[in-house]
């Protein structure tokens, strides 16, 4: 049994993932859980408590060598407080997380947003971990972003830092999940291109889109405009072609701000890559001002579906300095 | 005599103003020496030289008392390098200034971009002084930024970080000096105003502005523009209006990007605030997410003509471990 362990916990839409670490960030144990959300706030509780449990046992550790437990969550969240707000899959508002788990385990507990954890967990283990500058980027059904200055996570005055989803890139665009028009989200996000493939099936423009989803244009998704598109229906080329213009943009934008040497992508979108980021690539390439353009790598996360779990444990791991 | 003492030197198109301070950067002495474009790059190099002397001469220091020296210049400049690429007034290109200043002088030296060393000034003696996270955004003849986190100056892997002039606000806006389109420098800068100014002298839609420069077009700049709109110009007033709409999304997509604590203005530009920044901050309140753009104070710089000096001495006294 190591002398010091972390626990990091990935809070989604549908299971919690749970880890335990060593004191290097080795996994020494894994667990998951079901979220339950119909079960509502009681429930979803119950079953954080229980994956901490379950994964501290089958670690075979002991509460008193757990340093930390670092909690990733869909936000937005009050850092200062340690309360989500409010989660888009979560049913729930104003849940006081940190307070509860750490009175359940007498352990400390941190939380951020997934975005940021995601960035701590590249940072430290991933495709930046000798990078001292660096953005994550998800493309997902948002856009959300995590940024690590100096090796540190960066989250601005009141932990709402890297919300570069909601970049203004065209006030005239279309109308963003937040209300605004034109932000970054509503052009290049999962749920911007389904909305341009639901549009296209109702106009009948994308023919091999239509034949997919039965004339139901309900039913299209990001995945399914990507399958159309590898198919060769040319609506749907056009349509990732365009998330891939305006990525573009709010790349040069962040690169133009933040000249830094390397920006990690992840999240769903980012798996249909063939279709659009050689787009974003030129795009970032002509908007980027001299210097900064040819100075930032991009990569794709190398972290897979263990990003949000090991982005919690990394969160955890954060010396109270670094923090 | 102070043990340690400090040289800022602004090297302007038209004047190098430099100010020696002792190590709590108290000012001991000044010095202007017009920089002499016109004469070309020996000649511009001996009056920074001849600056650099004369204030050491004021204050009654011993080259041996002082620490550093820090310049601030317009740029592209390589930091790492200490050169300036290039210049917007002053016509040279690839100075090793460092180089040369260190050599001349024995003593060390270091180059930032006015932008940069104007925030550091804004942190270290003004309007920012008890603020972590911080932008300095300068609107004049171009829109510039400084950040500072953490309470140090953030510059990017190779010195070009805070190029938010550059952010794209629209990508069908009108063409930027950087040869892209849409830029918020195209929008929002002294040019962008004075661009406008002469369009509507031409197209003879601002009667007070026209009559002000003799129906001569080329005459316009954006204080004249500011003056006609104090004078009833519905046109002028139209315009400032305009450009304060540009900012605001500009600041939102900072703001939503940085969480800042602070944001301080500076430039030409901002003297005509009455006319457009009430616009600004509305925008910004609209486009801003939850809890940002509360969280952010706007205030304008108080260290009036003397930011780039003081900016260059804040340069000059960041330790090592600041910088």
């Amino acid at each position: 049994m190591p002398d010091k362990a972390y626990i990091g916990l990935d809070l989604g839409g549908t299971k919690i993932l749970t880890a335990a670490a060593d004191e290097r960030g080795k996994i020494l144990a894994r667990e998951k859980v079901f979220t339950e959300v119909e079960g509502g706030r009681e429930t979803i509780l119950q079953n954080i408590y229980q994956s901490i449990t379950l994964v501290i046992k089958s670690a075979g550790l002991h509460k008193d060598n757990i340093v930390r437990i670092g909690i990733g969550s869909p936000g937005p969240l009050d850092i200062e407080k340690g309360t989500i707000i409010e989660s888009a899959n979560l049913p729930w508002k104003n849940v006081p997380l940190i307070k509860l788990v750490q009175k359940k385990f007498g352990i400390k507990c941190r939380l951020q947003n997934d975005a940021n954890t995601a960035a701590l967990g590249e940072h430290t283990f991933g495709a930046g971990k000798d990078v001292k500058n660096m953005l994550y980027i998800t493309v997902s059904t948002g856009i959300g972003g995590g940024i690590i200055i100096d090796n540190r996570l960066y989250t601005g005055v009141n932990g709402n830092a890297g919300e570069i989803g909601h970049i203004v890139i065209d006030p005239e665009g279309p109308q963003c999940g937040c209300g605004n028009h034109g932000c970054l989200e509503a052009f290049a996000s999962g749920t911007a291109i389904a909305r341009e493939g639901r549009e296209a099936v109702r106009d009948k423009s994308a023919p091999e889109l239509q034949k997919m989803v039965d004339d139901m244009p309900g039913r299209v998704n990001a995945r399914l405009v990507a399958e159309a598109a590898r198919r060769g229906d040319q609506k749907a080329v056009e349509i990732y072609d365009r998330a891939g213009y305006y990525l573009g943009l709010g790349l040069a934008n962040l690169v133009n701000i933040f000249n830094p040497e390397l920006i990690v992508f992840g999240g769903g979108v980012i798996k249909a890559r063939d279709l659009f980021f050689s787009r974003s690539r030129d795009v970032l390439k002509n908007y980027a001002l001299t210097g900064t353009g040819e100075a930032v790598k991009l990569k794709t996360s190398n972290l897979g579906d263990d990003i949000g779990v090991k982005g919690a444990i990394a969160l955890a791991m954060q010396t109270d300095e670094q923090y």
